[in-house]
């Protein structure tokens, strides 16, 4: 099968990589206005050749959009009505408003809304990591929406790199991922403004920084072009997660401002039960 | 040499390790009032004998504390009074309100006050990480206060185990770990606050769940028996970095209220810096 790959960043390369390597694809095909990125996915061998998007379009019968949510939405119906029979799918990291952009469109069912939950802080075709996805949660949107084939077809490509598929409706998708990812991200990016803020003198924070440090604010080397599209087309779930955790920061510094350790304890007793969850 | 660790926990049993791996003890004597702790660690190899507290000091050099910072206050001034020529030292996150109790203490010499920046969200002896500590620095409070030969065996100690050493003042120690450190630990515990209260449905989160989040709420499954104390020690410290943390999320939130994303960008790319300082 012949997989064209909009987007040769870290997501769109890894993707292709996984799909050469399981034998999905015989041929991925790669698209890119960052003609650097471009070029760099063919020398690392992530893509097989690069194409203009309508030349690409005509020999491949999976598309892939790897781009940032913003680039997908100016994207997406305009590509989504070039497409013959081929199938087209996204792997943004919001749903509702890029589901919304195409409810109408003729060919509405030849577009699979997905979300593998994978990535990291890096991007770039360099980042690649091999063997990624396996073991995460792929989410598929709106699958009424969508015709059978097409979503079979996005179903086998999930199950092939190792993937628990997940389905939800867009909206629900994207409360759940202002909880599980973008709060995380809003944390780390605002940590480390904390601490650059505070530590004027940044050879201490190298010095010192211990792992547990890093971890934190691992995330907070994200790049903004990803980012900040995700924060605009999920701003008000975002908000609601983000004020929560303003509240629960206050707690604790209440806790701490009044010299109430019990109750420090007890919250601390509520964070770890995490661990429950995530092993 | 004999050394005697008291408290056979992850940090205890991980250095004691490391000091029989490298030949540095001949022999570990454990002390702990958790007897379930003392046994896992003998079980495990970890020490080679449990004794009680006075029979250890006399057939030891070197006495390690590694025991919850409020536990270390306690014990220290009159463990300090029992010593004859032994090495009395700390492994506690914090480190002025430690100094300041055995500041004209008679043998204050024979305490070396010190910090190793390494730990995991973890805890107890069947917790411990083979080649633990390497590479990490070991921050050494209040030198010029500390006996010669007490100094240079506790460097030795460090350096023997891969660390790389930094000297301090306490306070300024407790100030840095305030940044490096502790907010990491109150920023994750409030996340995990956050998503627990928010996402009621808790299977949502364990299959949605990606690497990102696993990263910045590692730190929430930390054991309050060790936290709550470091907190309550460093509280000001732990206030001020917490203030303006909360200050870093309100200017996210406001961005996000007021669709100032050119701000926000700017925030995010202010927050990448943190990747000059951390690889």
């Amino acid at each position: 099968m012949t997989v064209t790959i909009i987007g040769t960043g870290l997501i769109g390369c890894s993707l292709a990589n996984r799909l050469k390597e399981t034998g999905f694809a015989k041929k991925v095909i790669g698209v890119d206005n960052n003609l650097q990125n471009l070029q760099t996915a063919l020398a690392l061998g992530w893509i097989d050749e690069t194409l203009d998007l309508d030349s690409a379009i005509k020999q491949s019968e999976v598309i892939v959009i790897a781009i940032p949510v913003d680039a997908t939405m100016e994207l997406l119906p305009g590509l989504l009505g070039k497409l013959d029979k081929q199938v087209l799918m996204d792997v943004g990291s919001t749903k509702e408003i890029i589901c919304g952009s195409v409810k109408n469109h003729v060919k509405r069912g030849r577009f699979v809304a997905t979300h593998p939950m994978w990535g990291t802080e890096k991007d770039g075709p360099e980042s690649v990591v091999k063997d990624a996805f396996r073991g995460r949660v792929a989410v598929i949107c709106e699958k009424d929406n969508t015709d059978a084939d097409a979503l079979e077809l996005v179903e086998d490509i999930y199950k092939t790199i190792g993937m628990q598929l997940v389905y939800m409706e867009s909206g629900v998708h994207d409360v759940h991922a202002a909880y599980v990812s973008h709060i995380s991200h809003i944390a780390s990016y605002a940590l480390s403004l904390t601490v650059l803020e505070k530590e004027k003198e940044e050879d201490a924070i190298f010095e010192l920084a211990s792992g547990g440090f890093e971890s934190t604010v691992r995330l907070a080397k994200s790049n903004p072009a990803m980012w900040v599209p995700i924060f605009k087309q999920n701003k008000e779930n975002v908000l609601d997660v983000l004020n929560e955790h303003i509240v629960q920061l206050r707690k604790i510094k209440s806790c701490l401002e009044k010299d109430n350790f019990i109750y420090l304890q007890e919250l601390i007793e509520n964070a770890n039960k995490i661990k429950r969850i995530l092993k």
